[in-house]
């Protein structure tokens, strides 16, 4: 993009996100827009509606794609959801585990943070054993899939322990949703939140949530009026559910035409074999890895690996150069690649394959232009 | 949308927004996306963020594209510039300046609304006289182009009224940057917010924002974490102006890639061009309407008229059929318009001739299809 006019140079997205748009979701996404009341447009969103179910296993009439990223769909969950003065505890294990509970912390929340070592699953033990001492428990989050380490959570195991105490219990799948198992109803999960540039295949800029009827409880419980506007799901439920819809904001259809087409192609593939084609590509990565770069090692341990985004720990004596590795990986090979977050910086690579990008092709590819680039 | 696979139905998107999009900018939107850390990106935002200078004619470095619409955009001016227990006065004519105002009860703020009647411009003495009263005020928020009435207020006045006060002035720019005049510097604005899908030409989904040095001091002030996290405009500054950039979220790089191209539009065509182009055809629309249709006659004053969106007040007759006309106008001509808000539901339409939709034969082609629909 150095001159007006031009598109951007060909880049292969194989980092934390926004993963590889599939041609047809970004045609689908040229499309002109239509008005925010024009009746095809909440026949769009039924569509959508009824994917994203789907494709979080869910039979919650709340699930809706929340305008703006992932991060306003956790924001937008604990808006909603927890109160100033209440008592939440957060399982972490890394950097979202964290911003969830910085956000609940700006909420007024009380805020139990049962801090696990980076890289490691989150440890229903230890979450119960929070909430045993932490008095009455308002709500209880966990990452499912940590973006920041390429570890997963048994996210039913944490449920069914904030349901035993009482208390709600809301999942982050933004890294899992559409490129592994999420079971929303099955599991137990009272609100989950996720985004559309990872596993699910559109660009970036919505957010799909889910509130199941507990979570709806607490929404309609609250007697105050929510400082967020913008996403006070009352508001949003009045638009997105109510006969005549009442304008909230001027929703941005053409990300629904893509989120659309997206929910499309994971019917036509089928959420297994999805799932399938994801691990599929992972082990391969780590095959070619093995094969080739041996010092190039998994991060997280094999119980707990995710498929979707794929921690790799530097040998030290990468570790001063890691950065010029990836940027030569980008400005030579035109291939993105993550670095690490916080105590992980230096340390480790994240080498997204997620929705259109979890493919055998990209990760022959971004070996090869390993190979040269180490050599 | 009836069925899956479908393109949307043809539109003519003649209401308050969206508004037509250009096929250069679909066509820009379509390209694939790139990191959020990707260099490119950087250079592209340099470029959005010198366009939406000259389209703001400010200086202030703080003007960016805020992720969300132009609701998120006004929802981020008043969290980072009003602290709970702050007196506002907000300037009240239409439906947007009671929205301000409720954002800014739920912040927390005393707020002060000097109500005007619907379809009259804001009255700078009264918000003087309101300020005079008030005690020490913290912010004074006015909309600049009203939708919901299709008035525009002299923003210069009460932005001055706001200094003699020591109170920083938020202006609302969602219905007229890009279709009229809008001049932060010149006019004392310490702070603005507008929207991309009305008079700049983009699909929505963003809402851009401009923050001057006042404005910037006050959200440097704050010494307690916002409550609103995905709107904090200190890390949204950490990501957007620090380098290296500080990870806040996945910014949405397509709908930076359909703004970058409005924006270069708009220099090829020049600003007062622009402005020039939006009057014209509002002056066509009523041409033709007094030609046509005499008991179809402007709602606001002619001292105070948008060229943007173009409210028409219905004939006491029509009042009844309105909603059944403008089904037909879609259905049958796929043409847009919008109806009345609150007090004016049933007695005004609000026809938007903004941003690639201010053309001439669109005017035309409406006035006919109303010639048929009419008769």
């Amino acid at each position: 993009m150095n001159t007006p006019n031009t598109l951007p140079s060909p880049r292969l997205l194989l980092g934390p996100g926004p993963s590889p748009v599939h041609p047809r979701v970004l045609s689908a996404m040229s499309a002109p827009p239509i008005g925010y009341l024009d009746p095809e447009l909440f026949d769009l969103l039924d569509e959508i509606q009824a994917g994203l179910r789907r494709l979080f296993r869910t039979e919650n009439p709340f699930t809706i794609p929340v305008t703006g990223t992932g991060m306003a769909g956790m924001e937008f969950c604990l808006a909603n959801l927890v109160n100033a003065g209440e008592t939440v505890v957060i399982a972490i294990n890394g950097f979202f585990g964290g911003r969830m509970a910085e956000i609940a912390a700006r909420l007024g929340a009380n805020v139990v943070r049962v801090e696990h070592p980076w890289g490691t699953p989150v440890d229903p033990a230890r979450v119960a054993a929070a909430c045993a001492t932490a008095g009455v428990v308002s709500l209880v989050g966990c990452v499912h899939a940590e973006t920041s380490t390429g570890v997963f959570s048994d996210c039913q195991a944490v449920a069914k322990i904030a349901r035993d105490n009482g208390a709600l219990f809301l999942m982050d799948a933004v890294t899992s949703l559409g490129g592994m198992e999420v079971s929303v109803d099955a599991w137990g999960v009272d609100a989950a939140y996720s985004a559309t540039q990872k596993c699910v295949g559109t660009p970036p800029g919505l957010a799909p949530v889910t509130l199941g009827a507990r979570a709806w409880e607490k929404v309609m419980a609250r007697t105050t009026p929510l400082s967020h506007w913008f996403l006070d799901a009352k508001l949003l439920h009045a638009y997105f559910f109510t006969k005549p819809a009442t304008y909230h904001h001027t929703v941005p259809v053409n990300a629904y035409y893509a989120l659309a087409e997206c929910l499309r192609m994971i019917d036509e593939e089928g959420l297994e074999n999805r799932w399938a084609r994801h691990r599929a590509n992972a082990a391969l990565l780590w095959e070619q890895l093995a094969a080739g770069h041996s010092d190039l090692t998994p991060f997280a341990p094999a119980d707990c690996r995710l498929p979707t985004l794929n921690a790799v720990r530097l040998p030290p004596a990468l570790e001063p150069d890691e950065a010029a590795v990836r940027t030569r990986l980008l400005t030579d090979y035109g291939i993105e690649i993550g670095g690490g977050f916080g105590d992980l910086k230096g340390k480790i690579w994240r080498v997204g394959l997620m929705g259109h990008g979890s493919e055998s092709r990209n990760v022959l590819t971004l070996c090869a232009a390993l190979g040269e680039v180490l050599a």
